[in-house]
């Protein structure tokens, strides 16, 4: 049984992908990350980085239970426990662990940025807002090129690396990024979405954001302002 | 032999730590990122995602030559060829993990940003310097926190998250973060700061960073805007 600690954010959809792809049991604990639950010294125990996902797997190694934070950590974790979506040696190994920590420095970070100033903090910056744009347009792009000439991120099996990759994709047009002419990733976007378990994640993705949403509405301006990483410290440069 | 391909940056110095630390011959192949070499057809042959580190091990899976961009996959290629700085099992090979997606994930993506707003782009966003001032100090904490409890990022042991974090950590007075009362993590940085291994690497990178500057000192306007990502794309969104 693995407890996995969460939100509706995409790092915490791709585990949801995951367990329901190797088909490991588990349950979901909503964290309320709007009203700084991450914060506090239990979540703290379970990640000093304050982040979600965590999972704690209670039949980890030596059939102890372990505590697995960073969401590339944890597919990682999962795929060799379980022997699924992760080639144990060779060059699909590390193909599909290329592409999988491209997904984990490069999209994931700054599609993170992206959303901030341009749903969170829209007027913050027009500078940042352009940064961040120009960066996830050139990331699609460099995700459809490579989709031209394989079927998957990490090559001709799926992977943890389209886990990775499929929870930001699918929200491109709610994000108002372009997909227009990027059609090898709108395939790769409809394979990955047929598949049984990704059915059965957004379902449960859906049911957790509607409890998120009634968390945040009880938020107070300070929470969302530590939420929002609005930033408390002075510059500290010359 | 490995070919590594990059410039003096936090990221490349990881892999040259990397390649001193495990012995494994290797030649340094400067890429002018300043002047976009890295957006050209050559580069993107190796890494379609335009950036250093990458190397060619021409000694890979099946004796065949074997490309690995992202410098945390390159770290894991390394570690499990040569069977160093990375347990094979259990949760001392996940708490490796662990640790070194946080500086994938969070210290390089954000101290990033940071010294894009604080270094390169000091007059772009007060909100946004303020904003990844904020989140580099609590990383700086998050870390120290960690080695106050045990000596090394990963536990007992030295391991790929303390040579993809110690680049950065060793910048930190550099880039005007704070030091005082991090205790723990500046005996951790001596402690890695006196492996002959780390010596070799400074030595190596002021080589790599002077022959950098005076690629730098060629580029253009153009080159520069390329290079520091300042946006191109009007922003999408409503």
């Amino acid at each position: 049984m693995i407890d996995l600690y969460g939100m509706s954010s995409p790092n915490v959809v791709k585990i949801i992908l995951m367990l329901e792809e190797i088909g490991t049991p588990y349950r979901f604990h909503p964290i309320e990350v709007w009203r700084k639950e991450q914060f506090g010294e239990a979540f703290r125990a379970l990640n000093p980085n304050s982040k979600v996902p965590v999972i704690v797997d209670q039949d980890g190694p030596g059939g102890e239970p372990y505590t697995v934070f960073e969401s590339g950590a944890i597919l990682t974790y999962l795929a060799e426990k379980t022997g699924q979506l992760l080639p144990a040696a060779g060059r699909a190994r590390y193909d599909v662990l290329q592409w999988l920590t491209l997904q984990l420095t490069g999209l994931g970070p700054m599609f993170g940025q992206y959303v901030h100033f341009t749903r969170f903090e829209p007027n913050a910056s027009d500078y940042a807002r352009s940064r961040y744009t120009t960066e996830a347009v050139r990331l699609i792009d460099v995700l459809n090129e490579r989709l031209t000439h394989v079927p998957y991120l990490g090559g001709d099996a799926y992977s943890i690396a389209d886990v990775a990759t499929y929870p930001w994709i699918a929200r491109l047009e709610a994000l108002k990024l372009p997909v227009d002419g990027r059609d090898a990733l709108l395939r790769w976007r409809d394979t990955v979405a047929n598949r049984p378990a990704a059915t059965r994640t957004a379902l449960r993705t859906i049911e957790i954001q509607q409890a998120g949403d009634a968390s945040r509405a009880a938020a107070t301006a300070d929470d969302l302002d530590r939420m929002f990483g609005r930033g408390r410290y002075a510059h500290q440069a010359s």
